[in-house]
């Protein structure tokens, strides 16, 4: 089960501080966060999905006393830019060599099929944290990895079909700017330009 | 705050149940379903969102033991449909005459609002359940109403400007047949047919 975003750390008793996926997602969430601050693109982290089993309304206030982490049905990330639906899932891996499949589940490999089958730009963005490398790899070339029962795809691929997204200040993951190159053939400074013209 | 979906009503023990917006939430989550197996759309609830400051792993399992519900920043549901981001936000109410607006945050007012301007298909679902009514309407007309300060959407204001939807056995609302005709012009049969051959 993934992390839950949001958990706060000094109310927390008993949380086991594992580090997967909290920072990728942070930096995701900030550049999300310019982006929408120059109105330049709408992408939220969807909620983590909870089963919510015991409630208690006792003291005024609504606690949920019991629940657990369920296993995502889609992606965690989506939202619409230069007009076109766009849905992602953002991984984060401790491996050097390669990303295994296995970190994206059965139903978010099937959404990001179903995307791209209604017109939707679906892909995923895998950070390499030990190389201190971020790629972008289009849901088209995933999937065509799936269908070839890949079990595990090597850095190499990354490198050869995939894009590297740079890191910056701000935005801290500039993704769009492969987005407009891979979808669009077009470039965000000048995308940029014309938003504010 | 909302009843949250998937709540397991056997486990729970403390649990409220007010009806608010569960039945339509069912509905809807049908009638996507149904959309997704025909492969007309995808269209799917975001999870409640929930910030989780407690956790027990001593179990073995992981237990959420101490957890609220968050005020959503977001809608409710988005999705892709014929290539088309859409995006939109269900809400029951019980009164007869009159929707009151604070059922929507403000948050949710401004992403309608920027998704409209992003291009994208942004509209509410209101059900009257004591008038057995479901209405569509228009994102923009709902930004129209809150730009001229409205509080409240009296019924006359749904059924002049708004959209019934018909309630049937599957789908149970036919709500895209509503998005066919008021953003494509288009029948739904048809697109079905286009769809199936």
């Amino acid at each position: 089960m993934r992390y839950p975003d949001g958990i706060d750390k000094k109310q927390s008793q008993y949380i086991n501080y594992r580090n997967r996926g909290i920072t990728l997602e942070e930096e995701i969430n900030k550049t999300n966060e310019y982006y929408q601050s120059i109105n330049l693109a709408i992408v939220h982290k969807k909620p983590t999905p909870i089963q919510v089993t015991k409630v208690d309304y006792s003291t005024g206030n609504t606690i949920i006393k019991e629940a657990y982490f369920k296993t995502p049905s889609t992606t965690d990330y989506n939202g619409i830019y230069r007009g076109k639906y766009i849905d992602f899932e953002a991984k984060e891996t401790e491996n050097k060599t390669m990303f295994p499949v296995s970190n994206i589940h059965y139903h978010q490999i099937e959404h990001i099929r179903k995307i791209i089958n209604h017109g939707g730009i679906a892909f995923l963005i895998i950070r390499f944290k030990k190389l201190n490398k971020c790629f972008l790899l289009k849901g088209e070339d995933f999937i065509t990895l799936i269908d070839n029962k890949k079990r595990s795809i090597p850095i190499s691929f990354f490198t050869e079909y995939g894009h590297e997204i740079k890191e910056n200040y701000n935005p801290r993951l500039e993704y769009l700017k492969i987005i407009d190159y891979v979808y669009f053939g077009g470039d965000f400074n000048e995308i940029c330009s014309e938003k504010n013209n």
